[in-house]
């Protein structure tokens, strides 16, 4: 079989996120339930009539695009940070950001749907997608037909294992301005463990996590995130 | 806020299925168990460590070009058929064809995976696309983010009315070389009740659903769906 139809996809807007760049950004919708996101669209697909009876719907699936993950050519196979990072499996077995379409599907709670001078935009809660990743289409959750509570996961069965988190006296006062829901977001997000798929359990290494506009410097000891020191890089865009 | 991004995007594959045009196909996956449908990929697509860790996965979410909904201007609302075909809701709010994006999201039971000369053929159950749909994403389904069970259906959160399917003797004969399977699926695909959404319930048209290459005519009489008779058009395609 050979291939020749192309699809020429224009984005529909755009999200707002804590995460200023790939590295920390939740490996799965809804890992970080404290994060907003905010959904802005362009011209003209903000319309309010494009979401009436969407207030009906507790959850929304975003496609979005990869566009921070370079792409150039077909690779089979991926290492997904699910295993361990060393180990592969088909790249149409995961879901990883290397694949051809270069689209991502996310699945989030929707947390209010704004309205301002006859524009939309949607606050969700959890979104595991990178601050300004470009978004394709917004399409209703419907349980009855997404919802398959015995599906098999494969080695994706289990939520990833998570980390306490813990805040140095600096880092807690540094943090402070940026309120209660926002540092539960922050916590959420670190005790994922954001670090490679194939480090050590235990590195020596001091890692910087951009959430908020804040560089997070955080190590890792015995099992337990520890953030040493938070350093300003603007304001929060959401 | 103005766009200024395009992707361009090439189908990986293609779906086959008993549906030989839009009329009759479910309006959501899983409503004809029975079909069967077979999803071939391009290559290097098809390659069969493409598909490595698959097995331990029950379902895929598939995503496709709504090639057969012509669209060329961006329409803000939608009169979907769940709503009666007379009331709109917002594009955004459905899961209709007529979408910016023109991609479709569908969630499907994985048969089998073949493989055949090095090259992965996925068998899948309901799936709601016409024949020869284009294919630009598989995704595993995974359990633990995209199943919430407790979520909010708005306007769609029952599974349609299904109606009873009764086959006059000549339909029943013309339709035994099928085989139990894809007679099954017929039934249940026409339990759907295809006709658009705006008809009165029982109106006097008599129409024709092409199913595994064969027309079915059938009319609706008091709430009852009745296969008159059947035109063989050509040899199913899976």
């Amino acid at each position: 079989m050979s291939n020749n139809q192309e699809l020429l996809i224009t984005p529909i807007g755009t999200i707002r996120t804590p995460y200023g760049q790939k590295f920390a950004v939740p490996r799965q919708p809804g890992l970080a339930p404290h994060a907003l996101g905010v959904i802005e669209f362009f011209k003209p697909y903000g319309a309010i009539e494009a979401f009436g009876g969407l207030e009906g719907f507790s959850h929304i699936h975003i496609l979005f695009v990869f566009d921070k993950a370079p792409y150039s050519k077909f690779h089979a196979t991926v290492r997904p940070p699910r295993l361990g990072g060393n180990t592969s499996c088909g790249v149409f077995a995961s879901r990883s950001p290397f694949r051809p379409s270069r689209i991502g599907l996310s699945t989030v709670k929707i947390h209010e749907i704004l309205k301002e001078n006859g524009e939309v935009k949607i606050v969700v809660l959890g979104a595991d997608l990178v601050d300004n990743t470009p978004i394709i289409d917004i399409k209703p959750y419907i349980p009855f037909v997404d919802a398959i509570p015995d599906a098999k996961g494969g080695f994706a069965s289990e939520p990833p294992k998570q980390y306490p988190v813990i805040f140095s006296k600096i880092a807690k006062e540094k943090l402070a301005d940026l309120g209660e829901r926002r540092i539960k977001a922050c916590e959420e997000t670190l005790s994922q463990d954001p670090r490679p798929a194939y480090k050590d359990e235990n590195d020596d290494k001091v890692y910087y996590a951009l959430i908020y506009n804040r560089d997070l410097m955080f190590v890792v000891k015995n099992g337990v995130i520890e953030v040493l020191d938070v350093i300003k890089r603007g304001e929060p865009s959401c």
